[in-house]
């Protein structure tokens, strides 16, 4: 039986919002991570992650926050994927020798192109990342330690990565609950532009559209549940949601032309009349999202093994 | 003070589904109903119906289910939109002279146009209707009593139509808990082909061809909370939504021409790899999605009068 991966003597998490924070408290929750700096942009929302007790010391990216480098354990970078070139760059002259880089952006061909441009001799020690998880709040006080329950991580490594900086990097990620994948980098990008990245563009087009319109008022006056729920992620943040789009734009521009050609699939049946090729449609759908959520719902609780039941 | 509609003797519910169902219950729960007559085209879920106590009789389609019209108080035709035509002309010589009919279906012009052509001398007794609530699940088994509380229901009554008889059913949609508005019929088509029809079939469609494509096991591995919400309407009845495209087609193919027009707009954006228009896009998005989440959250839970507070 594993004892799990060696307590982290000091994190450094660049980016404290709702993942870098929730990764802090579920590895301080855990008794994993000992002390755990915060690095970012926003002052108040350090201060913020400080008083939750998300960090235990606070940089400023406009301060020496490099010199917290040499002796860390691990460090996370958990901020927007445009960001990144220049934190390497910034990173990578004053990381320790043993230092493990990791990552929780979204996609991951243009991380890794990044990496490979600006970490130079750390790079075999970088284990690119991205756990599946999240909600639409952001900030440090939307984290939480059990965020990552149950949740998909995906590792993206190199052939050149240090295999022991995989494992360590995946050992923590299952303390923080979390399922652990490793995926190749392209299909990475090609899974998320479908299944993340092209739904939250959708999503941001609609709400949009609508509010820009005339009889805005009225329409969301009887916007009801289904509206809710669809539009969710439209209320996520833009900054975010921009990087991801420009750092997946090939991927994400194959999804939208694949997704146009099935919309007007779709419109020209119901031009046409076609109830029974459109319903076949609906059917399918319905069929394969019920499939999906069935099998979710069954791994997040798994039935009890066989025993004597109640009748 | 108001003391509400007086009880109905006899309701006949003519689709014993989620809506049908769950109007039957909150009159019941209210002492508002007294028999209660379900009528539909599936034994196995009229059965289910009367074991459940949502109706105390069940006639179905294939026999003589006219028969109950004749003293029926009201008439709450909620079946899909498709069978109003022949439901009318099946009804209309049967209804009692005081008998007054309503509807539960989600596009008003169709309806209309069936009842004016079906209903003779009964059609200003006829109210059409339109309760905003349902869930993805459907047939009597999922009905449930509080459905419509802090709901809209729209009316959208014709020039000919009785007031008394629309007083009638708003009252009884208000002892429902639902707040009741009314509408033109053509406005309410309009509205609710952009913030549910057009949703739906977004939903459908993108659920559709992610399950068709090779890599479709892969896709439905990675996806998670976002993709969750964002089709948990795709999982909705595909007979009920075939007709609803199909009776709204004229409004629901100008919001698809219009939703087009906008991924246009926005993958062209990516393309330039014009972050700053995008993300003007995701913030106007964001904001209009929030202030609407925040609003319904207002009206649902209203805060208190004023007066003294806790520090």
């Amino acid at each position: 039986m594993s004892t799990g991966p060696q307590p982290l003597r000091k994190l450094v998490v660049v980016g404290v919002g709702l993942i870098g924070g929730s990764f802090a408290l579920a590895l301080k929750e855990a008794g994993r991570a000992g002390r755990v700096v915060g690095v970012g942009r926003g002052r108040a929302n350090l201060d913020a992650a400080k008083r939750l007790g998300v960090i235990d010391v606070l940089r400023t990216l406009d301060g020496p926050w490099t010199a917290e480098l040499a002796d860390a354990d691990l460090v996370l970078v958990a901020a927007p994927v445009a960001q990144y070139p220049a934190l390497f760059a910034a990173m990578a002259p004053h990381l320790g020798a043993r230092t493990v880089v990791t990552d929780a952006g979204s996609t991951k061909q243009d991380v890794i192109a990044a990496a490979r441009a600006q970490l130079g001799m750390a790079l075999p020690r970088f284990v690119p990342g991205h756990p599946i998880a999240g909600t639409e709040h952001s900030g440090a006080t939307a984290a939480f330690p059990t965020l990552f329950r149950d949740r998909n991580v995906v590792l993206t490594p190199l052939s050149e990565t240090d295999r022991d900086a995989v494992a360590t990097v995946a050992s923590l990620w299952q303390v923080c609950g979390a399922n652990v994948r490793e995926l190749d980098a392209a299909a990475h990008d090609r899974i998320f532009a479908a299944v993340s990245h092209l739904p939250h563009l959708l999503a941001f087009a609609l709400v949009d559209a609508l509010a820009t319109r005339p009889d805005a008022e009225d329409l969301f006056r009887f916007a009801a549940s289904g509206f809710r729920d669809f539009t969710r992620i439209a209320a996520s943040s833009p900054e975010m949601w921009r990087d991801i789009s420009m750092a997946n734009r090939t991927a994400l521009l194959a999804e939208v032309d694949a997704f146009r050609a099935q919309l007007d699939r779709v419109a020209a049946m119901i031009a046409a009349g076609d109830g029974t090729a459109l319903e076949a449609v609906f059917a399918n759908a319905r069929l394969a999202r019920r499939a999906w959520e069935a099998e979710r719902n069954a791994a997040a609780n798994p039935a009890p093994a066989d025993g004597p039941r109640e009748s």
